[in-house]
């Protein structure tokens, strides 16, 4: 048997997983803006463009949201159900360990997703150990940067080349 | 500003993590063994075979190791450190839970992980919520199958690619 | 001495509780649009419509309000004391386990209320279990479906009838 | 669509739930009997005629038991069984925080239930936080007095009118 | 200012607590019948004798009651509030622990008592360190033996000397 | 050395635990008399017969109990001293988890008991974890269904047997 | 079998328990000195005279002792063992709960005490629930007022009167 | 009905579960050898060949295993699903509070099992008192010294005899 | 060595501390409004007129914003560092307890801080003794009323006078 | 409405809180004495002056204390009472987390005071996250160095300016 | 490499620790003084002998100090900074467990220190296995009795001869 | 009366523990191997060799081992007992925080140890703090480095020298 990550996905193939949400939640606008000599330059425009052009090249359709406001990203995860959102990759931030209305309206809409975050949450601090989407999630990544979106993208790239592994 | 998951690697450079270990611990040599019509095919060896081929692909030095006994992959740890390797690609299954000795191991030859599970364990019983491992690792992927391993090691790729990120 | 649930209440008597608004927390505006056949194809139009057809045929004036917004819930409780409400109907829904702003918003008004949950909370995860409204509720009436509502109305019109029972 | 709470319930109907046991648990013998001036006239008799004038309007059968003995009530529980209770209306008191055996007995004869507080048990005693009865019945009403017992039968009620909402 | 224990009790005068009730819990009808050379030949029937002999010397009416069913001593204490008992002691034994029930049934005479326990508690397991009744006792005697029922009503006489103590 | 449980027991030895009583806790007389298709037809009678005829083979004395009081079990236990019983076994059923009552008599009559559960407990809702008789018993047995009661009698008459085992 | 709480001391008697000392603990000074219309007009020096008055009547050798300073009561307990002292009372007040000193103290002169509080500390706040000292005191006598160093000191009396009671 | 213990088991007849397996965990291969006169004699070859004799009494093939080695426990659990176990009989020992990893393999390979624990766990340390095995586990026996392990081998001839009660 | 708090501040200074936010969370916007007679006239404009009364004194610029929008409150506070924000005087009020998202806006735009809150918390639910942002702030000042604001300005005045204190 | 903090105080006005009392706990006396380049030299000689050249520019009486003896220090809070001392401002240090005495000594005398600490309590150990002392409190001010102490200070004053804000 | 305790220290040599305290806690004045039969001969003033002699061997200068009083041990841990003294050997007794300002202090003046305990404080009660000093030591010796206080002079010794190990 | 840590130990005396075992637990054996400059030279063949030469002075025989295996070290344990050790120094490193099959190969064979730590245990990580080993252990030492071998080693000595002290 051979196993492969996303290498038969063409951008001309019926997509599986056709349209793909991104949600980034509070306070990730501010990535890259600061103290750049520390935190890098990586803004979150260039991480949506790394996705959107990931995106393209496979031929899926996919959008990105950002708020700090937690109805609005309710509102925004609701709207994705008539929009017809397939899989939806989300970095809850702060939201992860507080918001019980994301997670509800996450089962709400029964989109499956991936958890991103960019740093390691078990090295920071206990109350960021607990994830109030966690066990909702198809899985989780975190502590790989700004890569950890794009491996989200690509496993949902994979499901489509191996629905059945 | 341009962001890649392991875009520029070739099997031709020179590697910053030239040599990865990848780690599976008890029961994973059952993997695919058994009701292949609910779990799938899959089996280790298959897993093994495809992180093989992508590091072949990429001219990274890849060895892989499973062991149902925590002192033997404590034992392999060490030699790893012996041996040059750069990075540990690690499953630590059941150990993830009860192995203070592996977590030790890890630290001990200061080389850095990415810590790999198959299911998502946050959906699982509670005792497997905690690892000794995840405030040391790199990062944490985990829910994703098989697919989890094959991701983490694009990550490795990725870190060569973009090494400041 | 006999107990009546609101059987003296007519639409032409001066009420006790005159004014009365139900608030829909987080997630309630997508009961009854997803799964029919599943989940039933009461909405929250309908629950809304049935509250105000026994409120009409009471002469009790009767508002009902939904948001996602935390703050938004948070003014137009406020909003309620300018406006004379004299009681309010509550299911706060997520944000039962998790917000202060709006227990607090509910004791700054000092307008009564009742608790309500569609399911019963208590067969749920145990974060569902804790309520920051309970212990400032005058009651709670859970897992009686769409019907909680009514009850709860009904409560409010049987204080009329008996305020000192 | 229409909601109604037992509006359609004539004496006449066949009964879904065509007979209801009410239980009160220890101590609320004393109800009414003790400083009227405070707690008011209400006696369990009030409560219980008040119920039984509500079934016979609407042709339930319903019968009543107070017990101050867990056991007595456990047997009780039992016949009910034999006798083809069709729903059970509960206020365990102070057996709520502590009687495994009504919680088994309920159990163990499969009729569905409601469980009934006259008093906010939130606001009291941590130890009346929790019941072994909430995750086993059908919904729980608390903190609305005498009125809990009639808002719990024009449930019953309303499940005969509306069985699938 | 001169401090008494209940050196003015005479037989004749008018008793602020004219009636007593000393409530034995489960098991306690077991004492002094069972290997005399370790427990001692002490039986509930001499400490009821003491008891009675002591209230005689001091006109106070005291009636002993003993039941290894929780019910039967709610029953007791509900009579006691008709027959115009003015103060209970009460040694509820494995009760002390366990039973709401009881705790409730003392707040619904509104009858006040002290706890007594023959042994004491705090040497023994943990899940005797909690007791449902000493927050609602005027006070507690533990570990004294038999003479902790006399000394408890030593200090019922006390009152009636030195009411305003 | 050779190991034996019960061979050696014949109806006509004397015995070392001649007499046993068999206690069954609440709710155990509904066995088997609901849903047979799905718990089965064995009844307690069928129970109460087995162990029974097992103890006649023997020559061992052996009684059965059951209620749903809980007092009235102690009563039970404490009569039992006075019969001369040898061994208890019990089946606390729900008062397993609520009982220091029952705990407190096994105790105060000083009778070696084993305790036996029909289900396994460990499966069941945390609650039913821990036992308020486990830590004063010989031993325990659960999940082995009826089996269990006839295992612990074998357990008696092996003590007879080999007792210094 | 005549039970007495020390009816049969005489001041003349040989005493088993000869010399008694009693102890306050911080801010026991403070008693009666301020708002006597509310906490009543017994001084510290009004229950050390009742206690010296009772001593004498049963010709018991009796002292007090009242301190601030946890030092300065452990100094006082070494004290003690030199002087021969049988018993002690102790107060300890705001020692109760933070005095591990203290506690190795009265261990280390292995001097018997009860331990006497005046206020219900079941009543307080939930830190004043746990005592240093209950687990290693023969008895505890809480709530009962100025009474309950009375008290204790008949239990002394009784002692001597039925040793092997 | 008529219940039985293994009463119809033949060593001719085919076997339900014709194939057992026993093991033992860490410190078992003591047993017996220490310390005589306090412990007994029976040493793990005895408990061995009890069991096999009662085997081969009743046609069942029966293979035991000690390791003070938990990967050497997982391993030989690996190889009873290849020789076709058909039930393990399991007294993990130290193991019980510790291996996840043991409790995985017993998943993994999916064969019913029995756990056995020679004292009864529920007297010793708390941490004694939790096990990886028990919820896994058709059942538990502890407390029955060594024949506990022959009380599991009947419930497995028993399950033959008696396969749906 | 002379200490002052805010001695040396005069209008016309260069200041360290330039520009000073003050934060008002949810529900403060009630202040003053209701039940004057108990809870005083005290506005929320009043306190912001006394702090921009003291700030223009100072030569301080101070802005204020109150919110009952957690989402609100997180852009404010991004503004705050394009604006040159130098401290911010923060009363989250019921976010103090819940907000993750605050409490990682104010560590991303790294601005120092101090907590105020006009009730002591530590006499009101246990729920309010944990703050998300004591741990990150300066320092903290509750119980003190509106003062507590003017108080924390002081010291943010003090700053400049004494930067090195 | 105008706010003020002490602005209207003169030395010659009649003081609401005439007399203060500041008490130091253990270890502050070393403060300003080591390592002066790290903590600075200001000296609890320092924070003292300061405290009286402010309280001397009020017409304040004001005393100063500090002892590394908890008895001490309760003593000093008792003698407070006969001197007719107004309000305490207090920094327990060590004492804050370990002292009931303390707590019941300030609660004994009945004045109101303000509690202190020089650092930040909830940047530090877990221990230091508990004070015995903040819910008997006015209020609390933490972190804001020896600012602190003379911020309490203005309180105090401002009380008298303000004494129903 | 050569390892040594102390081999190389000789009384004539400049030492790098040249001023050692050893300080004792509450109740070790009692040392030897009770029941010598059990707890043998050993006082306290044979320790401080048997360390001084061993000092006067090594040329180190050595004072030790017992007190019943923690603030007396507080002023002698703040005078020992200003002797000079390099290095603490402490045994807190029952301080171990209650003093943050013995911790404190100690932190204060910053000394190094080991930490001794007579008795195995891990067998004894769980309040004894916290300790606020451990974390702040250089190491911890328990249950080795007196000769833990000579193995503490030898570490202190050995760091001499072995500075950099 | 003169103590003295082993100064009368010479080669030739009869010896009271005549054999000691040094047990080094997993990951030890890479001590001193890696970066030197940060964690020194020692490696653990220096101190097994100056254990070895301390022993040979003193007369004692002397055996070391290590394993990174659990199990290997209960068989090196269980060994011991053949061979006739009389005294363990274990420094069980990980293990000591998960094995109880380690603990009880002790026990079971019955071997005072002393427990010992290179590092201060109590300043890592929480999980560090519990040993499976300490309550069962003479005494442990931790913190000290390399030289907490060798002061176990006088230990073990001093004994021989002082067996009553």
């Amino acid at each position: 048997m051979t196993l492969n990550v996303s290498a038969n996905r063409s951008a001309s193939r019926a997509a599986r997983y056709g349209k793909v949400l991104v949600l980034h939640g509070p306070n990730l606008n501010l990535l890259g803006t600061r103290e750049p000599e520390t935190y890098g330059h990586t803004t979150l425009a260039d991480i949506d463009e790394a996705l959107a052009k990931r995106a393209a090249e496979t031929g899926l359709a996919l959008d990105t949201f950002q708020s700090n406001h937690e109805g609005a990203l309710v509102d925004r995860i609701h709207a994705a159900r008539v929009e017809g959102v397939d899989f939806i990759i989300i970095n809850p931030a702060a939201y992860t360990h507080t918001s019980v209305a994301l997670r509800d309206a996450l089962a709400g809409v029964a989109i499956p997703f991936v958890e991103v975050h960019l740093s390691n949450v078990h090295r920071r601090e206990p109350f960021r150990h607990h994830s109030y989407f966690s066990d909702q999630a198809v899985g989780v990544i975190c502590g790989l940067g700004w890569q950890g979106y794009l491996l989200a993208l690509e496993y949902v790239l994979a499901q489509e080349a191996a629905p059945n592994g």
